[in-house]
């Protein structure tokens, strides 16, 4: 886990969630950990970018030579506007497509509602050397899923452990797990909503059910908490990330990707051919 | 279908297959239809790729919108080294990850090969709204099948008008077809292999199978010669690019997807809410 240009400490030790984080109390315009401003975020953004397509490139790479399962998988969770569909596409749009397995988990179809809540998530598990994302994830089970009451408390209950087991599982079987909770103030989301109202390429974005709820804040702040407090585990912890500035987002949870890839400590694989009989070969061919 | 910067006449037109293609005789290092260079081609793919992505992103939300399937699939046939990767990389790499639907055939894993050679192909095609890639695809079925003598004569004959009927199929049910065949030289191929064998980064991508395929170059040719007569059809047809320089294949199919998209005359959908309405709803949030 190094300091990259730009970061007072490590990314993921500045963003990763304490017993002390408080959902109430963040400063979602804040750039914890970096001390640059929005030019310099967006020039890292680029170099960062890169470093993170070269190392995904090698988990894929190790994929195709090995057996070994190994794969990364980004979950995004946050209120509406707060940025997942901006680091989709700024943050992973810099990695491969072929490398890339991305998932977005939406209010449950008939089909899904007939199944256990982790069915649909498992059929998106990232395959071996890619790149999982998920925007939105199991963890709606836990949030919008309490804030509404949609299943008794009982059952939402017991969920929190069984994500935790879950995971555990994920790991165990190769799986990289980085969680990244988005966090944007009421203010910054009324903001962002009204754009989409102001610019018709925007519409389509727009859901008169968000305004809805906006109207349920506390109890989301509240669910987001239990969430941090009960599934930030040693083997999949969360990280939280203030999202009024984009930049900043998009430059953090870059970071957390490449500190996550880094510590699998992959190198090309070798190659399983003579390589000077090989050059022979091609030579007379 | 415009005539874009550089282009001397619209791509699709320079590029499509006619009655007289013979693939025995192409100019692998040409630029059909386009008079500038390599510098004038890396900055028009930066442009046009942004226009590519914003096609793309139409089409994303027109399916949010309505119930009317639309997708286009890219289908990318070419022997090893032609670029298909790079294309993946450095042209739907431009398109928001969220948008893209990317699969790639290779060698039938058991299970495919007890199903019909279509079964893997169904169960990989876009969704609705997205830009779908095929790294190889059923063609490998009248290609490599037809020059190993894979499955009998008469069985890979029946082929080509069963990849017809169900493109048709396809085209019918609301996906366009984008189908790009690759064609780089004998000795440029010899020159990318043995990049491969030069860099340990890039071992991984060599295969001794690669060099052993060379030998067969003159049935490739016949192979390939026969789907471009016998599955080049007005409702799919295909696309020949020369691919020795790569900065032209990128420009080239990201031109053709720009003209498939733009045939779709795609709007951003209008609002189905009061915008009015949801501005006092969201100032009173």
């Amino acid at each position: 886990m190094g300091t990259s240009e730009g970061w007072l400490i490590p990314t993921a030790k500045a963003l990763r969630v304490t017993s002390t984080t408080r959902v109430g109390e963040l400063d979602t315009n804040g750039t914890p950990g970096f001390e640059g401003g929005k030019s310099l975020g967006a020039r890292l953004l680029e170099e960062r970018g890169a470093v993170l397509s070269e190392l995904q490139e090698k988990l894929f790479a190790c994929a195709r030579t090995t057996d070994e399962h190994r794969s990364v998988l980004l979950v995004l969770q946050g209120m509406d506007t707060a940025g997942k569909g901006g680091v989709v596409r700024h943050v992973i749009g810099h990695v491969d497509p072929q490398g890339v397995d991305h998932a977005s988990f939406g209010v449950p179809t008939p089909e899904e509602k007939r199944h256990h809540y982790l069915w649909r998530v498992r059929r998106e598990l990232p395959r071996k050397g890619q790149l999982g994302v998920f925007d939105r994830s199991h963890y709606e089970d836990v949030l919008v899923v309490r804030v509404h009451d949609l299943v008794p408390r009982t059952e939402w209950e017991a969920r929190y452990d069984e994500i935790n087991a879950f995971e555990r599982d994920l790991v165990d079987s190769g799986t990289t797990l980085v969680k990244v909770a988005m966090f944007v103030s009421l203010d910054e989301q009324k903001a962002r909503l009204a754009e989409r109202l102001d610019r018709p390429d925007k519409y389509w974005k727009y859901n008169p059910g968000d305004v809805t709820e906006r109207g349920f804040w506390p109890r989301y702040q509240e669910a987001y908490q239990a969430m941090l407090d009960r599934t930030s585990t040693e083997h999949a912890p969360w990280f939280v990330v203030p999202s009024d500035r984009k930049w900043y987002t998009r430059l953090a949870v870059t970071e957390l990707l490449i500190d996550a890839l880094e510590r699998l400590e992959l190198s090309w694989p070798p190659a399983d051919f003579d390589v000077e009989a090989e050059k022979l070969r091609l030579a007379r061919s």
